[in-house]
């Protein structure tokens, strides 16, 4: 079975800069594969992505080096395995607020006797290894989000599950958790309440001797995270880069042919999170 | 954000005219789109349509002024959420049967701290407007479908739900919940029983406060529904209204031409519910 | 190989009603499939359909009755020989103008020696019988479309050709090719000059020994075509049937209660040609 | 309602060969559907398919004598429902652990006052009978999965559920969840002790009068299965099948020209479960 | 029907900023229509599109202020013909050589007496406006690439062809044909001769009365070719603008945190042209 | 770029064993390519094959090692350019029957001055590297079909033509052609007269300088024919090889349990050609 790079990273103390795909197309895949980084995550919730080419998307990084990641819909035994099925060397559970769900989810990921993950690697023991089976329990990834209020109050019970790798952290959803709609929506969080917050899972975490990771919208704050100490940072996802790139060029050309320029602001735009 | 002209509809006492979509295309949701409805409802149940489609389905209505609904196929939190990330302006959930599963739905549907709703409105924001996140929750429509036994014994606690904006009567599970096989399946019930039954769902939607909604068969008993008082009357689907027209076409040939036919019979014939 | 049902009809004196598909969706042709039709044609020519759907809309006709035929997007070996590997039993082909394209088409429809069709039936010899290759030549139906007046003036000599087995009258862009912007557009001609060519093209036809085929709007127009004589005449489309029969449902829904309605009018609405 | 030809052949005494399909192919499921298995079951668990391309293999094998099933992701209503309504006589679903999951996905089976089942055949009633909804009861299949230590301590509550059709066995899974990691993955288990588990399954299914089915790697085994008692066998898969082939093939073209060969061990490679 | 957007910034005198879609997809199309452009180009030359996603491409920006145009693989009448039926409004044909060619492609975009484009305004009279075809040939546009020594040699003929709308630069192309390989490949050319090259063929449109377009690979660079005064430019591509954005924003992050970087260069990496 | 390996085997005298793909589907791709091929082509003529599948096969073999060729519909510019920036090494084309047609086939391959090839590697370049248009032209290979009795006659022309790579046989075609209907139809000719034909082929190719290449349906016949001096060899297909192995998988079951069997001759079982 091919090694898991991210662990790999992980043991070595390097940082890993993983992307995020929402937008649903191989090609795509294929083209942030090859920009750089070491992972990629394709999002099965808030991406507009389903299961189906979420396997192209699968195949279609198979070339590269990056490590493929799933960010699944929910807490689903049968997404998740299919996921893992299909090639994915990680996985990302949205709203994992108790430690019965964190368990569930291990569960899920991991064969008897360590869990009740199905066996039937169909496209992942072709496309990585025959001897998958072997490795699986070893080489995949778990990781649990912490987005809300009730997930925050179980923080150590959470990081304490056996078998979790980690916890990842989503900055729009834990700030509508913990503050309600005092704030905007959106990464990259400057509020002395939610920097502490984000610090206090980060530290629940390592002190539980796994790994913390987080959302970032930009490649400075996905820095300052790493300097806090971060094992993992998710820098944007190509719906942002694309529409960010494509107003900033059009804006850019009527800018210098002096045309009158409206676009809508980027930073209210949305575009995957 | 575009706001959502079935509440606008409901606001100015209007009825609403619901088109509804079995067949998994996006090219027959943009003509559906074209002719006249005021809304339109993707069935995830029970038409043959899956996620992925049902994104590109949205995508073809965007450019027309129908509101797009979507009906789930479960109460399942990540389908919903999904939904409603890729545009989904308002959401049928099937077997809604008691006050709890009515919470739940709700919870799926409104973000903190009105409910759990995870924020991502990856394709929603982009399409319908930036500002969607601060909107979603007063635009987006929430409702219960009432079906079985269960669910109409429980009528006034489902319907008293907060944050539910209506209850929508599946008349063929209804009828089957209700009276187990002894009438035919299918919409537009004419015994009194069952009759009754849909008026005191009607009651018991407009006694607390919220909107009812009936599936209908034909355009005649959908405006007798709207005289009843209902809200907003879906009038049968794609797959029917294409299979009924083609049949009609054939026949009609066939006995001008003197051609004998045995074509089956539309009314037996079944095709989206 | 499964006979080619034209075929008998044509030889039973039975005219043949044909259904049309301009929607790219294989559940659309099975219900198209299953609404009395003797044969249907899926449109890659003005329909909105490619070559990869067209396949599995000729699987999902398969368990059906109906013969499935194909006009297929211009006078192309490449294109006309994948449609009939995939399992077109008959081909109409757009803007036949000469003698020499019809010649043309009909080689790329018969193997040799009778043409230069390649060998290789790999869905067809599966789906309708392993000695395909065998019958496929005395099998498969081959029409060209007479639609302009450079075909018009030709028109003996293409009937002429050997192994040709129709014309196919296309009236939308016949009507343009002869008189120009001089009328509207569209099928069910009434004009006297547009009559009196379609029926010269039914007589040149008949004269040559091979079959005529018309395409009609109306079932009330196709039954006047076969009391002309017509072998074959097709009824509308699955968009304007689908737009028609919604767009009527909506109208008398809205009659019904009273609400006023501007719906476009359906005889210009273009949908399928 | 065309008739379940699985339930005829077990009323018959005969036993049922079962093809597999993990590939996401309507083609390869019309190929398989012509080799001359009794039934072919679409697995949405391990195999590398989804809900929407099942429905195209669902009806690319409507024109064969075929018996269609569908193994489902997980004990989920909306998939099962979905599933049947696109056309599966069988639904096979894994990891049923206890007599209240199993009579949970007996619920969804089937329709009320028998089960919870909704209504709404959309595709089923147009492939395969408008009368669907009258027979559907009777002509459906449902088997539970046992395959983990929790089902087997389960086994005869399990078995006794009314209205469910079978056991099916998962031998990998069986295999982990009884013994752990002491013994290789896969099918055709030679253990003692998993024979044993095997026949002591088949023992309970037959005692409740319902039938026994299991998954096998290759005819001999399947063979000796029947021979066991076992009324429905499911061969190998697809994946398997087509790597099996195209490995001794390019392997005996390699031996015949003299080229060192060192392809990887096809019985340790895996491929759909 | 609506308007042609591009046709009225050209009357008013206003360059029009034009986007460019390599990817098959009809997000990445949705995204990019809101991103300010004034026209987008769906690539089914050099684009990994193929006829069926574009249709759908087509459908994502229909809601969007943008003019939707396609460059088409070749001078193929079929492949011309089906995009402006699925609601192009703008043609550009590659690799133009001679006057005869200009006029085989003027003759496919415009109805008889005009041309020979066959009547079937499928899509397009839905989305667009049912009075599609009366004004078809006065709103869809035309252009001819000119990229190869033949073509520069016929300038003023290919220029002087009836019922064409401009002449569109490919200069990577344009580049090759007329150098060789003496120069490196891509756009924004500096050698003189490339300069006066590209010149002349602006000037011999605007000579004939008739547009001059160029792809760009910069803002900067398109903003020069308005001030030479370009009617239309393409601003680099979906591929290019993911690619560098996320290329940048990962070595922004890797330079941050002291992480050596060796990422490709982007100038040479290739990406839709 | 990444370099041909077959260009490599052929100049390390190693004969090259290829395999087909004629069923559309990525993840089939994905099986064959880690079998043990040295290549594999993709049949876009007589495979049910479109160009968007394609790209995700071509995307699915990537991360192999076998080279991807494409076997195009016709001698199209438009299909043969974007097969090679899709990411195909070489492109076989059928139906080569006379210098010009090899020499219009050698020009689509080659960019100028070469040839005429439009520049944009859209996914090659990305996928295959930067330096694609450096090294294209020395890189991909080009083979005409020989599989007439025009082409036959045009032989050592053919051959001539500068740029050609090689001559690709298709036996079932050249039978056709040489012979009318005289002998069965297929690959693996024994007739003296065949083999004649096959092996004039093989010397005009060799005499010529480049590369004699054959299709063929057992090991046997392959090895036979490498020991003739064939550099390349295709055996069998994806369609063949899983309905055979299908077909021999359910016949052993039937044959041990006793079970009559009477599936269809597998020799006249069609599949791809």
């Amino acid at each position: 079975m091919r090694p898991n790079a991210i662990r790999q990273s992980f043991a070595a103390g390097k940082a890993v800069i993983n992307g995020w795909l929402s937008i649903a197309c191989p090609f795509t895949a294929e083209i942030m594969a090859h920009q750089g980084y070491d992972s990629i995550t394709i999002d099965l919730q808030h991406g507009l992505v389903g299961y189906e080419v979420a396997t192209t998307m699968l195949q279609a990084m198979q070339a590269s080096s990056v490590t493929p990641m799933v960010r699944v819909p929910w807490l689903d035994p049968g997404a998740i395995m299919k996921a893992l099925d299909a090639g994915a060397y990680g996985v990302i559970c949205p709203m994992i607020n108790t430690p019965k769900e964190a368990e569930k989810l291990v569960s899920c990921v991991r064969y008897p006797p360590n869990g009740t993950r199905s066996f039937g690697p169909t496209r992942v023991s072709i496309a990585s290894g025959a001897d998958y089976g072997e490795h699986a329990d070893r080489e995949v990834l778990c990781f649990a989000m912490i987005e809300t209020a009730q997930a925050f109050a179980n923080l150590d019970a959470i990081a304490a599950t056996p078998g979790l790798d980690g916890l990842y952290i989503g900055p729009a959803d834990l700030t509508l958790g913990l503050t309600g709609r005092q704030y905007r929506t959106g990464f990259d969080r400057e509020e002395p309440e939610m920097v502490a917050a984000i610090k206090t899972i980060l530290e629940a975490a390592h002190k539980a001797g796994i790994r913390a990771c987080l959302h970032n919208g930009t490649p400075t704050y996905a820095a300052k995270a790493i300097s806090w100490g971060f094992d993992l940072v998710t820098i944007s996802n190509d719906v942002r880069l694309l529409a960010g790139a494509a107003q900033a060029s059009v804006a850019t050309a009527r800018q210098l042919i002096g045309q009158l320029t409206s676009v809508p602001d980027l930073k209210q735009a949305a575009g995957g999170y």
